[in-house]
């Protein structure tokens, strides 16, 4: 199990390497919800997203003889490319298994970080069977999305650096997919201060995290196509033993309470962030939780979202 | 005339008020110039623009006769909500001369920091019979929107900031329009380091800084239908003094260009920039200019965009 000291470790290691990103506030937020909001912008972490800690954290723990063989991953998402940066920085060789049915600017930034794609089928067993013969035929050393120990203590080095820059929180939220953000969150912040609350958010539309919190055992996901694409996937043994004891509440969002704090963090505070970051901005924004007159951390995930509605709209009116 | 004194005296007055904005930076940008590249993020300013810092520097310096009677001003762009915000910051009336052409977006941001919205015919003409009507009737004090001493020391604060952020730096880049912005700039950045070269940045399609600059005397503005909106003014007498005086260099960018370095900003440096403030990272990103080896700063003005499209986009797919 990640405990505390892990964190404080993995934040040590990823200070040559890591983005320390910046914490942003917002009047109007706070005056919305009563509260002072601090949102940690891992948006602006290398590759645009958190992953790139977790990645990082396990590769620089492996030997050198699984530094030599490589490592191997399957996504289509953010992992993807931190796991090809983090390599590239390394020296490492990084395999990607992808979904034949990726869009085609995922696949190309992450072979841009210099990784090998694998395509496979869109299926969970012809992703795991090409992970598997890679292992057994290159030696490669798998780095799982999210139930792995060294990405689950370097996910939670964002939650450890947010505190250290917005001092103590009451409440800290941040998004649940596979549960590695989340189970690294809550073991720093409990880790930090038992008394405050870890709190997650969710689409209703993939709400598996949420019923496997109140049922006690991993539900699967329900394959839903919520917006928030990063939060498609279902916890795994390693982030559901975390989160089962130290997470205090999962709440369920609506798709269209996603687009509106997006978009508010989008007009308001001129950052971009990607759907599944506005997950946990959502219930504090729409003052679904009792914050008022508390301090209030935010994990925003990540950046990385199409923003090519936008340029075709302004190619077309301008050039 | 404004003097470095000036700036500086205007950096301690807006303490209390305008927000000290983030220096953000980016590898992939100062890799593709082989500069190191410091971005002024006034899109962070209050209003989103840095028209904030111009507009709470002249109200703070009104006397206490002119704050009760109350101030205009004519401007459907980022100084409207700048001068809104600061008057209702300081209880004084503000006024606004608007174009009834303005886009509905525009007038009811003004109106929503409390300013009055007098619409006017879209012409220089009636403008100015309005504003000099409501200054008659009223006693209002005009607040230009540029060629005013008050602002442009009040401007030449985020050049000012920017270098306590991040040091001394070779080259100073700023959009020019009305030229509040560039000459306040150029002001705060001769007097720190006379050394440093201030380089201006203009869309070709509204290129009168550039001709007026060459030609020695102002001239008008082409009418452009530039997608950098708040760079289609022309310069004003003060502003142009000074710009003749300390400013080095006008580049211009086609259209094309402002688009190609706003959509860079947008998807590497996850921070949303209205066109105007693409104008000067065209040059930077593109080559245009020789940077290597240097430490070169950019004002990034503001991020007042209509992001409508983008969310247009997302509710038909999602919602």
């Amino acid at each position: 199990m990640v405990n505390v000291d892990d964190i404080r470790q993995a934040a040590e290691r990823l200070k040559p390497w890591a983005n320390v990103t910046p914490v942003m506030t917002s009047r109007t937020l706070d005056e919305r919800c009563g509260a002072s909001v601090f949102l940690k912008c891992e948006n602006f972490q290398r590759v645009g997203a958190f992953k790139f800690r977790g990645a990082m954290n396990a590769l620089l723990q492996l030997t050198d003889e699984e530094k030599s063989r490589g490592v191997v991953t399957h996504s289509s998402g953010n992992h993807a490319q931190a796991l090809a940066l983090a390599g590239k920085l390394l020296g490492i060789p990084a395999c990607v298994v992808m979904p034949r049915t990726a869009p085609a600017i995922k696949r190309a930034a992450t072979e841009g970080y210099g990784a090998t794609i694998v395509p496979c089928e869109p299926t969970q067993a012809d992703r795991e069977a090409n992970v598997a013969r890679l292992m057994a035929e290159r030696g490669y050393t798998l780095i799982h999305p999210f139930d792995d120990l060294r990405i689950i203590a370097g996910q939670g080095t964002a939650a450890w650096e947010l505190i250290d820059q917005a001092g103590p929180l009451d409440v800290v939220l941040c998004p649940v997919g596979g549960g590695g953000l989340l189970s690294g969150t809550s073991i720093a912040v409990k880790g930090r201060s038992p008394q405050s609350r870890v709190i997650a958010a969710e689409p209703l539309l993939a709400d598996d995290a949420f019923r496997s919190f109140h049922s006690g055992s991993i539900q699967p996901t329900n394959d839903a196509q919520t917006i928030a694409d990063g939060l498609r996937t279902s916890l795994g043994p390693k982030t559901f033993a975390v989160i089962r004891e130290k997470v205090d509440e999962i709440v369920t969002v609506t798709e269209a309470e996603i687009v509106e704090a997006m978009r508010f963090v989008w007009e308001r505070m001129k950052i971009i962030i990607e759907p599944s970051s506005a997950v946990p901005v959502a219930p504090v924004l729409l003052g679904k939780l009792p914050l008022k007159g508390l301090r209030v951390g935010i994990i925003i995930s990540g950046g990385n979202v199409d923003v090519e509605p936008m340029f075709q709209a302004l190619a077309a009116r301008w050039l």
